[in-house]
């Protein structure tokens, strides 16, 4: 049976594969794809969700717009490594499919609480300002998700600044309302997203799919790495946001341990970092509702990558 | 022309008084009653405001249930003021009128965006977590809202913390919120407030109107003073929420000055403390969408309580 | 019997009016000037404690340069109030006593350790840099100093901040360790000095006394009418500093009010700030040992600053 | 030639250890040992110095008593770890030298500023109370310095907290101090010292040395052994601080990288931590005075150890 998912982005070239990988594996069953200010304006990763799912003949999946701001902070983009659009690099093709009328925070409250409870799987890959809104309007959709799956953070590994990541950095506030509240929460940081780099050897597999589409995920590739070698100090562009989706395809791609896992919002130095407690042994499934990802199986990863490019078509 | 409302409060003995003040006086269109966590639970101060409006007949005006628990911070409650139930020391009748199915929240996107632009005035009494989900789920409403004014806060006084008072503490990342968004915010604090002592003389007066619902704001009164008395180290209670309602009836019986405002949200000892900046002369009016109130014309603002009494009849 | 105080300064307009009225007025007995990085770096303000001296044929009094920088925070100046030198619009004398060897921390732990217990006040005038090191080298003078009696903070009023004064906002962590000491804590902050106007009708006054010392008086204040119209909005200036040594000569001339008071380290919007909780009825003594300044007697005050002038020759 | 070393500890099992290394060792020129409130009060961790150099008869060695508690906030001791003596587990002889007259701070900076410029370690391995007291009572000693080379923080672990170490946790404005000096930092911190476990093969070859201190060494550790497996979830004892002197010795045995290095001083679950920025590549010498240690070298770590013990005698 496939997993039901509401993915919550912000694409974003990572994100953009994530949408491919949901939309190209069988054990997913994408309910719908909401947006969220972060990588770009809402106005643009909005259209970018339309138009990445448009070029993956994905129509049926409805879009649905979302915070264009956090609940706290001034709102900050990410054009130093998404460029402009937040896909520069690639054409776009003009979305079919209307937006959704109906807000992102009501599409993810609805859908919860019309589906079977513990059915539906929240996966968000951008700032958590939406699953935090939704938290807060409507308190019991917490004990109806399943788990939440999320892209963010690091328990070791910063990004936007020494030890913060940037989709928590974004709406550190929303993160912890995240973090806090008593569901299944899995993160999945830096730590484990630093691992799932886009090799030359990747994205040769990739381009071999020798689809239109192939292609265009190879120049999300190409910009991604120009990127992240100019303002990250990296040779190869890590592929965050779909590794959330892999894990879910198959938990055996993702390690994982539990363990306390919180928000900094007020440190100086340290605001929007991820705080693990890692001491001591690993504690009980029904003593710690937290986990962080900390291995990723490299190649099963990418395997599953090109799967889902392969069977789009 | 009288002035349309939303009291979004948390009854509590004096918000129990601004709902009388709002129904009571002709100048006031209250369009409806939100309620919110604060002085008790959300169940509680639900339903304390419809069996306050049962007391004073107004079956006619709607509330809608809000937000249970702050943004961020834990819950807290001034059971120390209002008692267990929140009213405590009178007899509530059963509300007749059943609770709307809509949430607060809702409700007051719904009615800014459908009401004339310009022409909705919010009037928070407890904690501003509603308003503040309600701007940040639909921001259009920010420049539609006529303005807000709010009872909370204090430029020079505090009273859950040396700097700080309740209702801002309980929330005071939705208080940095509103304060921050560029709709007129006037801020009705302590400062103002603490003159709106319920004197001796003042409930005599008010027990003179005669009726039961008299008695029942004199039976409130004798609990408001027990209670400040014992932990608040006052003599006459001071009857905060209603001031908010006076100065929409009768601007000149609350002075104001305008001046930078904002939410201390990290201090060790000042977090939740309202932050004025008055040096210098006052800015202008373009210059500054914030300003607190000062000065109260205790006669004025006393004699419109009593004659709100007397017309609900 | 006279009362011996040390000075701790960083003069500083009022900083030297301070110095003046602790030389020639016969119930202090000026053990020593320390100088402190506040108003101007260490260098200028010692160069000017000295040359005040100088100019008032003080030259029993030794000079002990301190702290060049707070405790913590980087360096800050008071260039628009004081100008570029600390002491602008005047001439000083070049003084003949040279600078004392020993640090300011040592000459004051020195002298606290070797005068009779409960003799000394300390008399801050600037950030309590000095102070604060001197307590943490040598734990015991706390409770062998008579009192401290300091300018800064403000209980309602802030002029580097909204809510925070220079000298505590300058070295607020030391600021935080003076008022947390068991000492005796008078702090007469900004509520207190804005009353010392020195309006020109005082200004006539100190002329009046006729001597090149009342003349470079009045030269001092012109500048700091100047210097306080331009940058504080105010048309006559407070001359803070004097009014603890008013205070220390004649304690009717200052009240008083106890009240617990500690210093916010961490705010964003009030760090630096004195926090007073003013709650409820004064403390008894010997259940807070902190107490602010409220109201001055405009007169006495100025006739003893008068009288000193008139002393020195 | 030798390497002139301030030892400046809160003996503390580890600390004894790296007394006995500094003295045992012949690189080592052992000039003092100073002392500071942290793993014990100040009397007992001034007593444990002296004791455990009257073990190991190098009653040359003078031992200054430093600050009682840190700079800001209140002292905590590590009875969980050290015991009640803070040397629990062994019996200590009577110290035959008398404690220095000299305050610890007060030696410190007398040596640095009488000693050739570029030639005395500071060897911190308790909190930085004195280090950083010394820095603001005489700022010249830090270009004196020639290194300080510390036990503390961590930049992946934690003890005290998630993310903090003692060490700095009871002290990080002292060590936020320290570290934002321009002298050469090196942090030897938990990532480094966890490697220096005290295996049960390592204390046998402690107790082959066979002498009476080389007993008195294994009795230390088999308290260590017992305190943190009952209170940190290892299995052998990590022995922290005489990895600071053994990177003195031989730098071969710490690995280390240079990077950007600070202390958060206000986070709610994060103050206390050493924020160290590895992102991008390492920065060169005149870039970056601070760097971390790595990875230690077991073998000669422990072999420089027996080395030592075996020519005390």
């Amino acid at each position: 049976m496939s997993k039901k998912i509401i993915l919550d982005c912000d694409p974003g070239h990572d994100d953009a594969v994530a949408i491919l990988l949901a939309v190209g594996n069988p054990e997913i069953d994408l309910l719908g794809v909401t947006t969220v200010g972060g990588n770009q304006s809402i106005e643009k990763v909005t259209y970018n969700a339309r138009a990445v799912l448009e070029k993956a003949h994905a129509t049926n999946v409805p879009v649905y717009r979302g915070a264009g701001r956090p609940i706290l902070r001034p709102a900050q983009a990410a054009a130093s490594i998404h460029g402009e659009t937040g896909l520069d690099g690639v054409e776009l093709p003009e979305p079919s499919r209307p937006l959704e009328e109906k807000s992102a925070v009501q599409f993810i409250i609805d859908t919860i609480m019309s589906e079977e409870p513990g059915t539906v799987t929240l996966v968000p890959t951008g700032p958590l300002t939406n699953i935090a809104l939704a938290a807060r309007l409507e308190p019991r959709i917490v004990e109806r998700v399943k788990e939440v799956v999320l892209m963010g953070g690091g328990y070791h590994v910063g990004n936007w600044s020494s030890v913060a990541e940037f989709n928590i950095m974004v709406d550190p506030e929303a993160a912890h309302i995240v973090f806090n509240e008593p569901w299944k929460v899995t993160m999945v940081g830096l730590d484990l997203t630093h691992q799932a780099l886009c090799t030359p050897e990747v994205q040769k597999k990739i381009e071999g799919v020798g689809t239109d589409l192939a292609q265009f995920v190879s120049g999300l590739m190409d910009f991604f790495r120009l990127s992240y070698s100019q303002n990250q100090d990296f040779v190869d562009p890590p592929v965050h946001d779909p590794c959330t989706v892999a894990y879910l395809i198959d938990p055996s791609i993702v390690q994982t341990r539990r363990c306390p896992l919180d928000v900094e919002l007020n440190g100086t130095l340290t605001w929007g970092m991820t705080v693990a407690d890692l001491r001591g042994p690993e504690p009980a499934e029904d003593e710690c509702h937290t986990q962080v990802a900390t291995k990723l199986d490299f190649d099963k990863f990418w395997a599953l990558v090109e799967d889902a490019l392969r069977r789009i078509n």
